[in-house]
């Protein structure tokens, strides 16, 4: 039987700010907890980590670029040493909370601009692996589907996890259609569904050119902020248990 | 044989800026790691932790006040969680660097306005108490010698090193004089050695007043910026060495 | 005619947190606006600058204790030339967003914490005065009434404004009652905006003990998050244009 | 008769971090003052403002990018609406500190990252500039000598100085040659000191491939850390006095 895991970013508040986030809980497997760096503080953190368990879901770090004020969203030329150090010491922050709570971290998937940037930076994505390889081993590595980050874990010999969107299109390459082309967004939320059901069953995907394209869909990212998030959330999970399809955690 | 331990905060560097206190790790026999709050970063944590390792003493965590500006010196009032959640943060991201290089963390000394605040906030204490005794129950709680943080351990379960320190005098209840006092600090190197060592060997102290007053003393600060500090501590280290008091560290 | 400033905190988002605040702007006449140490960013301060001018409503600084993490409000303590520091800076990067939009600052407002413990403690308060006057000596101070700080800017030579709560009750001596007093608050509103009034009219305050007490109102604090703060914003402005006491801005 | 100005970042401590540049302050003309993005904090400005205006060089602000942990030294991608608003917000705290001293803010020089990317980037450098212009039209605006920003600066209407430096060796086309080339730097100080009398005299440079290339110098980046540095600018300031080039502020 086919499986899925559907991951969502959480505790992206900060202090008193709140971004309103917590229903989405209903309606995945996986969570990846902000650390402090982008989003997220020690008290967020914690409160983020225990209503996690509560709700059963995999609990995964979300490590950023230290730039709270850019929401970790801009690029930032880091070295190899920064970007290593930057993610060792995230997944350690959120794992002593996971520990305190009685849990188990199960995967880290880097956020933003360090997400994008590693996509395609094979130096960047070394670091990243090199860093949650020389923490905790059995972390899965989440990345963008064929990205050189899921190369690079691959290659520091972690378990890896290629991550799909809904709501974006890819082009004939397999590669996700950049944010400045026009038809960059799916915005039809029968289409978007659609476009992930095929892609765990077909293990393709039909690009913008209209050609089917190869693709590893292990988890599916999905929104978490806004009304509308979690109104698609529930018909994807619908949508997928009518095509017979598992949704589980990884890690 | 009686025995003593000697700690030094380290890595209280930030960015580009240096302390200069590599020089103390000599003298020392443990360490004490700023975890990126009052001071340190994640490169510099990487770096202290490999220097402390390769040179074998003792690793411990410095958590601090989230206060870069103030370098964690500053009162802060701050509630139980926030407290326990920052000090949960900043072992596990110490602990990260400390496990990546293949080491032990060993024990947990808090920093500055937090550790003197929790000298004598019982509440403070125990949210400290907690957080290590959650992160993990095996590490060594270093208090002020007879503080509430020391009490606040030993109701956690938790092992402790009362800490004493060479340049500050001290009263008839066995506490520190304040450092408003004219008469606060020992500024001659014989008399300060003189004290470390007639607490260690006579397990009390000669207070302010005149009168010797029982203490504790399991750990002592060296300070590590300026060559007076580097020469002071070579002098502290002959001293006790003639009054055959072995150095050692405790975690 | 009897007069009364009715003023708001404005523009306390910071990167893409937002805290919905911008419809009570149509019911004040003065807002201080967040300078980036306990909220606000530059890009946030542009916005709130701009919209308050577009509304016609006086702007004042509103600088806060360096502690986004807090909101600024845990009390921190600063020395002299900290709180001087601070409030010169936080005062100059806001008047030059008011100067480069074509605007005019009107007045300073501290921010939480600051605001709190400058009502006690004169050092403080002068601190704060000091750094006002040395900025801009036209500058209005505001500050609790009767507190440290109004007495701090009227030894400076600046104009003062006193401040009242709208929905906190007052002690015999006419300070404010301790939040942890279960009466501090007024919960009902009719009895807030009966207070308002009656400060401003009558010029006193009945206080918990049942007693009136003198009390100078020159500026009331109207909250900006929520939907039932600007129900009462607009009460307020209702009961106040029924008795007869004009609205309108100080500096 | 031939002059230029000497110009030296400065003010560039945080906390209790030094950077120990203090002794450049008598061999410079002009000064570029943190302002608490990339270093400085407001008492470390005060501070510094006070012993500029004591000296007598010309005060300048030093925006950066908010970046403390990296220096301001990375690149990062932010907006035209984030870039503008960085620098009025930095400018704007900077001059409050230098009216509160009762001096005048004569320049502003970008620092870093934002330097280097402005030098090349339009859009960027228009964001600057514009903020400039914004806040004081009567401000210099410092730049890399024939930039984009020297360019953005003249269609804003501003005063500019091109800026050259004596430790860099230059291209055919005039601009620096990259610091990943071999040959960037000039070592020998005879021949930095040749390069900068000759680019004020001459105003050519002799590039790397051996040929006279026009430069504007109307003002030379003096570095400040380090005894070398002094010692560097001694003897700059002997060589161009020897060679009758007036050294002298330009704001």
């Amino acid at each position: 039987m086919a499986q899925i895991d559907l991951n969502c970013d959480f505790g992206e508040g900060f202090g008193i700010y709140e971004l309103g986030e917590n229903e989405i809980l209903h309606y995945v497997t996986s969570v990846n907890i902000a650390c402090g760096f982008h989003a997220g503080d020690p008290v967020v953190m914690r409160k983020t980590v225990q209503m996690a368990l509560e709700k059963g879901v995999a609990i995964g770090a979300h490590p950023g670029f230290p730039d709270l004020l850019g929401f970790g969203r801009r690029h930032m030329h880091v070295t190899f040493e920064e970007a290593y150090a930057y993610v060792v010491y995230q997944i350690g922050a959120l794992s002593a909370f996971v520990k305190a709570e009685g849990g188990r971290l199960s995967h880290v998937k880097p956020h933003g601009a360090l997400y994008n940037m590693a996509a395609k930076d094979a130096e960047l994505a070394e670091a990243i692996a090199q860093a949650v390889r020389d923490v905790d081993s059995s972390l899965v590595l989440y990345g963008l589907s064929g990205s050189e980050l899921i190369r690079a874990g691959k290659r520091f010999g972690l378990r890896t996890a290629n991550e799909v969107f809904a709501d974006r299109t890819y082009q004939e390459d397999g590669s996700l259609t950049p944010r400045s082309h026009p038809r960059a967004l799916i915005t039809n939320e029968e289409d978007a569904v659609r476009q992930v059901v095929k892609m765990v069953r077909e293990r393709c995907v039909r690009s913008l050119a209209g050609t089917d394209v190869e693709i590893v869909a292990e988890t599916v990212c999905v929104h978490g902020d806004g009304s509308q998030a979690v109104s698609f959330a529930k018909r994807l999970v619908q949508a997928l248990h009518g095509a017979m399809i598992e949704i589980q955690a990884i890690g």
